[in-house]
């Protein structure tokens, strides 16, 4: 049977793993967080959806104690996790030469990172648009609805992508695979490059982010900058399109009332993901001698404030 | 007798119309400040320096009710209410034909501002190196030592430029008839523009933002844009000169314990200078064509973070 792991058994991991082991398939959930694990396999993953609570049993396993093969791992780290992930993963020889390595992961750049370790011919790119939420150790929280855009890192389609598909559609996930990944990543990283930096130095909800009457002239050379970087790289980007997708969060029906993700990581005294959205964009911009200087601010602000928690 | 009032009698104001009225000048402040006034008026004005705490008898009023002319008005309001200040002023009629307006304020463009009132002849811009604090209403707090530079603002010399220069040093403030006033304003205004905002989005002391290893990297573009734009207005800044004039200000036994001032406006509820620093440039920028993406952010993000307290 076609095993499964999930490096990284966060909200997101914790979702698509129970999606997974709820319609059959052979997951084994991977972390380094102690509790975590432990509530998990004593207690299996309790998970509340807008209906009711339930509990999977899911095995689960500390990230130093993993063994076995695995024919697909999905890397749903924090970004600056990934790599240690999967070379310990292949120290512990869980890759063989047809193990897929699908990244889910948000930013830019992991395709460049992982093929490093990896064949670039067994990374897979997805972009998911599900959320999830954890209350606490082995504790899920799972409300809306979702998509996955998928595609060979590649670029090449081969019969794992259609195994993989296969899989996370019987699972509910409503995956498709892309022809191009990439825009749909660089979308999804120039709203989180936006909305998760300027939310957390301005401690603002989206909401009272997008009340500002300047907000789009405010927020239009960072996009633009991205959109730039984003050409050199073969990144077609739509200007509009992004201002839009940006816009159509402020409301409070959207996404207004929340702050994004790197304002909660940066509250709870973590590191944040910035270098791997503006500060990508800064570093793919030295690269390609394109000058990106309100991201470079953006990313020093940041760092600046991370100096706070650490 | 030559009559001079101090047009915004903060701490600023109230060192400088101290300083003067203790030589023996006629001196009256002027500000919107009732209680201020008020305890001036009954108690004399408090002054406590490194030495010791003494009383100075010096007339104040309330802007709406000052009457009389005036030979010398120095500005010292907060740069937002200058124009208004001195349209009162006009029209109580408290200028005449040879009335010397001097503007000590920090910030950009106040000449331009003040030319649309008084002929420009009229107009003499001063930096001040002085500090000074407000403990209470009618309560100074001086310390340290200052300097002045002085010049009319379309740059010619006369006879007024050398009485206010004659009375602001037999009063002890260290003037001297600058020969380029502008740049002195720009360079105090760098690092204003770099230091006041930042250490406000920040929340962090001068000294929390030097210990940012990329400190350097995150200023130089503020500092390159400031001197691109003073270059197209014939303001010739060196780079090195302002980044080391910033750096100098990071130990703790420089101004490093210090928040700026606009981090104490900010937390207490007023409105910021900004757009008379950052947000100055951003519009000699769009004059000059000259782009201005890093000041533009910084202008930006301090409004936002003005809506929290408007």
């Amino acid at each position: 049977m076609y095993k499964i792991a999930i490096a990284g058994a966060g909200a997101m991991g914790g979702r698509i793993g129970v999606s997974l082991k709820q319609a059959g398939y052979d997951v084994t959930l991977i972390d380094d967080w102690q509790e975590h694990v432990n509530c998990i396999n004593e207690n299996g993953m309790e998970v509340q959806t807008e209906m009711d609570t339930y509990t999977v049993n899911i095995p689960a396993v500390l990230t130093k104690d993993v063994s076995g093969q695995f024919d697909l791992i999905i890397i749903l780290t924090k970004a600056m996790q990934s790599e240690k992930m999967l070379q310990h993963l292949q120290e512990a020889n869980t890759i063989h030469k047809d193990t897929a390595i699908l990244s889910m992961m948000n930013g830019l750049g992991h395709e460049e990172r992982l093929s490093k370790l990896v064949p670039l011919s067994q990374i897979y790119l997805a972009v998911t648009m599900w959320t999830a939420g954890l209350r606490g150790p082995g504790q899920l929280l799972l409300e809306g609805e979702g998509a996955i855009d998928l595609q060979r890192a590649d670029g090449e389609k081969d019969s794992r992508t259609e195994v993989i598909l296969n899989m996370l559609n019987t699972s509910g996930l409503n995956a498709q695979i892309s022809s191009d990944v990439f825009k749909s990543i660089w979308s999804k990283a120039t709203l989180n490059s936006v909305l998760n930096p300027l939310c957390t130095i301005l401690d603002k909800t989206i909401y009272e982010f997008g009340c500002y009457e300047d907000a789009q002239d405010m927020i239009t050379p960072i996009v633009d900058e991205i959109i730039s970087v984003g050409q050199a790289k073969h990144i077609d980007l739509n200007r509009q399109t992004l201002l839009d997708k940006i816009e159509a969060s402020y409301p409070k029906e959207a996404q207004g009332l929340h702050y994004p993700s790197m304002h909660q990581d940066y509250n709870n005294g973590r590191l944040t993901e910035i270098d791997y959205l503006n500060g990508q964009i800064v570093e793919y911009g030295k690269v390609f001698n394109i000058p990106t200087p309100t991201n470079a601010l953006i990313t020093h602000l940041i760092h600046q404030l991370e100096m706070k928690n650490h």
